[in-house]
């Protein structure tokens, strides 16, 4: 039997670099991927901190990967050799959901890969109903541009498109991480005429307006959020508000800059319930889309990176093999050197 | 000058049925229109609870009634003589919000009539902007069908409009009340297959059922609303909630009987913050909308009354003239003798 | 080999009941059907004419049936014994077009029964892609009921939501024949407030007004539809219109009865080029939609069928074992006898 | 009374810059209009081609132009000294049609300037409904930004939002004229990935491609643009079409060009009746949607232009004063010179 490395998830906040048997194929819709490029993610923090109840044990973390196939099955709808994309979201595209677009909600799927089963985070990984999972690259996309196509920009991009924005609007992030820059990039996909960004990490502000992802940026102790997007907006708020950063401030934050029947999209992964003050809101006639990430975007997006579109890829600060993954959950998970995403290169058997 | 009866709301809780200065026309988009038939509604209990901040005391109450125009200004819209209904909800039909259809977030207006501006329990009252505050009542439409347009039938289209239905689905519904009733009755019209009625009121949900506007009924304390929900939807939950009682409990209900991926409409008006547990709903994809009452489809609504298509009059269950009113209040207020809605005819200076 | 008894079209006009094998699975998403009930189409009239380019000669006729599982492979999606009415249009699912619910262009698919492959004016029928092209029929809907589900009552309801009708609405229907009444049928569950049927005939138009599915009929030779579908609607036009006769008039009437801004859905099938008049209504910003049936609701409609809210049975005015079809093609395609629907009981082999 | 010069379009194709009497207030809504940069239309051609039945002779010509109010009436919600851009579309706001959005067919309004009333090829043009019929320049936007607001930016607007355009579709424009440069402009608002010009223009092609505002081009003589259109879209054809050229060939070409269930916006003046082959493209399920200009975005369009979004500035290739005119008439008329617009600046009275 064949190995290969790949980094468990012990439970218990544990995590182990290990040897373990290669996948092979189980059912014809399955591929199995080779791995070329997989990164860490947030919600692998999440997982650790024992805060995602769906997460089994001894599995094989990383949802965030590119590949190439290395097997394919009869209805996996790849073949062997193709540059991939993963989908953070297994879906079979066939149940009730599934035929009405509501991929994430598959009575088969959900967030399988990295969670339930053997993720990315390895050298290679089973891809399971590969026909919706996986998305092909063109040889113009490198795969640093789609490596967060699955996960971080389809959130982004679910976030966006939660705001039913129109050509014109005012678009407010709140969290300039990973998901929040990717949401700012997609706002414009819509006809944002103006992006704001706020976070309390001046350096993620500075990305935001250096990418030109924000065209305004507000830091919440130099100025109060809701006067500041009034000023911005003539003193209406922001027609649309993603909410990307997960704390009980900010959740509140996100309600009162938005305008008087505006969005709010609120696509952070919370820890923690939060309150919802109607009495106080009454009459604002607001709307609250919860959501994570939305799995049925994959092409769309895919098609405008190969258009030049959009590329996500300077996220990507740090860049390290398989065998120093541990050091990048302890870089990026404690935010250290600046770190936005760590990208994971194949294991080096020769070092 | 010409006095008149009207019930003024003096603060803290206190009602009086006084004598008054009969209303004039001040601006030009005013009417003047005596009051034919009115109604006591649940948001009066608010106001009187001392629930309803914006409500000003020493105003006379009631914003949902139905008239004849006494008066009007050159830019009313309506001449003397016309029939018409109320819209509790005053616009100008012209700022940034108007424009876009939001008249509920007017730059101008919001809730006046019965809680800022004298309203309509009384023998006259002023209302203005009334080219948008004023739906005229054709012959067919008796005052009795008309009375509801304005406040609560306006309410139960909109909490119907904002859970997005479509033909086939199934909308469940919190609170048997006049607005929960309403909820049901538009639910039809945007081509509901069921409607599911969930009350603690026994006689309510017996309403719903004789009056076929819910075809399942589900009592909290004799089964699980959550079960009961997913028993009557192939295990999924309703396509779209709307959530009419406004109890912390109901609140919990409504996101747990919607699908994934469904609606919920809060158009109850909450006296308490309420709890979101974003955690335990993670993966549902829930929309939540918050709204009161629209204000904008209250010729929509008059149309098909007319058309024979709507018809909420069967709300009624008392009727007497104002000099009664105050023992209305007791009768609506306490629940008593089965009232759902108390009608007001005008006063009787003979007995 | 067993043989059943089918209805094939032998190409220039000419149908004969004859001797045929009986089909058997071929794919494993395929399904053979008993056939209980079918019945004759206008389109299979089209066929005959000589006016569908993509028939075939040779084929076995017929796309609106019910029937009974007889053999089911086994990625069909249904189980033998299992009650099903038949989809007219054959879609994968899986394809770029199925994926966005443009399921009428699957890449797979398309008009296939009764058209390109045997269809159901026979005993038995293979059915491709069974998990799309067939919808189990539950207990409480009859064959009756279900037998028009996937041709007529499906594009009667793509008209009706083509017209994207909202409550209030009036909507004009244009052709009171089998896929006219269905479509004002139809309209309802979106609302419409009024519909308006039109037709030269006037035992049609009366149908439409006993089943209380027109408010009001306009035959065109007894007033100007133009003229009088303004009388209806304030001198404005219909908000939506529904062509479902074909003709050259028809063409020009339904455009000229729209009002401004309107939606003009083309759900005929036209056997001659039309003429737009692009300089006469400049400025009226009319939008038009073509489409013959949309195969994507069978389940929405075999829903709301279960639930009591659509019954299209009253359109069988004739009812005759397969023995008979060609007597049936002779009434139906002649228009004799009042005749609406023709349905086709089994063949009888004891006569 | 004072006097100025103005454009007179006497009829029979003969027009005259002439002395006037400047325009007064006559309505409360009025506003009157010193112009400071106004420019000729393809619609002014159509005109003097006798092809605008609404056009009345002897009125000033001119409908798309900016310029600083003089005088403001009580209700033109303007006020003397402000910068405006005119829409070239008059509206009250508050008819049925306007309420509803459709303000294009205002019962009170329509293409009213430089076809009805007095236009802007002049000194001073009064201005109805002024409230909807300017837009406030703010001091970041130029006049040469700013001039083609309300006409050709809007129609450009008006046919990438007809389209129906999602992230990542293919929109295809025929005719790269000043509409169709616009219509560019615009789909990139609604996130296209890949715009498409058609012209038999080489010129207007390159000049697509340099703006940036095309990915691809086609000339229809090299090469069949359905072919050419199906390699750059997977053989699909385009999600959206833009018809702008308004010829017989490209009527037919938008059809042909759009992939089944795509949308075809018809946006140009058509001079003469077109054929629509409903039997050729059955199946196809497209939708055309008819319509000039739509007069409800801009203030969007203001907004977009104030954040650096949108410049259509370049379109100007020749600015002469008012004085030229007529020489204006003549170049652009006939295409000469690769004129795309002729800007036309205050009259000169000492030259």
């Amino acid at each position: 039997m064949e190995t290969m490395k790949g980094l468990v998830w012990r439970g218990n906040g544990e995590i182990q670099l290990t040897d373990l048997p290669r996948p092979r194929l189980r059912e014809p819709e399955d591929a199995v991927v080779r791995v070329t490029l997989s990164t860490i993610c947030t919600s692998d923090l999440h997982i650790l901190r024992g805060a995602v109840p769906r997460a089994i044990p001894n599995t094989v973390l990383g949802h965030e990967f590119v590949g190439v196939v290395e097997e394919a099955g009869p209805l996996s709808g790849v073949r062997p050799g193709q540059r991939v994309a993963a989908n953070c979201i297994t879906f079979c595209g066939d149940c009730w959901f599934c035929r009405r677009g509501f991929v994430n909600n598959c009575e088969k799927g959900g967030w399988e890969l990295g969670c339930r089963i053997d993720g990315g985070q390895a050298e290679y990984v089973r891809v399971p109903y590969a026909h919706t999972g996986l998305t092909s690259i063109p040889p113009q996309v490198t795969d640093e541009q789609a490596l967060f196509l699955g996960d971080i920009l389809s959130s982004g991009y679910f976030g966006a498109q939660l705001c039913e924005i129109h050509p014109g609007d005012t678009v407010a992030v709140i969290g300039a991480g990973p998901v929040g820059l990717c949401a700012m990039m997609c706002a414009r996909l819509f006809g944002a005429a103006q992006v704001i960004a706020l976070d309390i990490n001046p350096k993620r502000l500075r990305m935001a307006w250096q990418q030109k992802l924000a065209d305004a940026t507000i830091h919440p102790s130099s100025s109060d959020p809701e006067q500041a997007v009034k000023a911005l907006t003539n003193g209406r708020g922001a027609d649309g508000v993603i909410e990307a950063a997960g704390g009980e401030d900010t959740f509140q934050t996100a309600w009162k800059i938005a305008r008087p029947n505006g969005v709010v999209a609120l696509v952070a992964m919370y820890e923690e319930n939060q309150t919802l003050p109607l009495p106080q809101m009454y009459g604002k006639n607001l709307i609250f889309k919860t959501g994570g990430v939305d799995a049925a975007y994959c092409q769309t997006l895919m098609d405008l990176m190969a258009r030049g579109r959009l590329d996500p890829s300077f996220l990507i600060t740090h860049k390290a093999p398989l065998n120093e993954i541990l050091e990048g959950y302890r870089i990026f998970g404690e935010g250290l050197e600046d770190c936005v995403k760590w990208a994971v290169t194949p294991y080096e058997r020769s070092r």
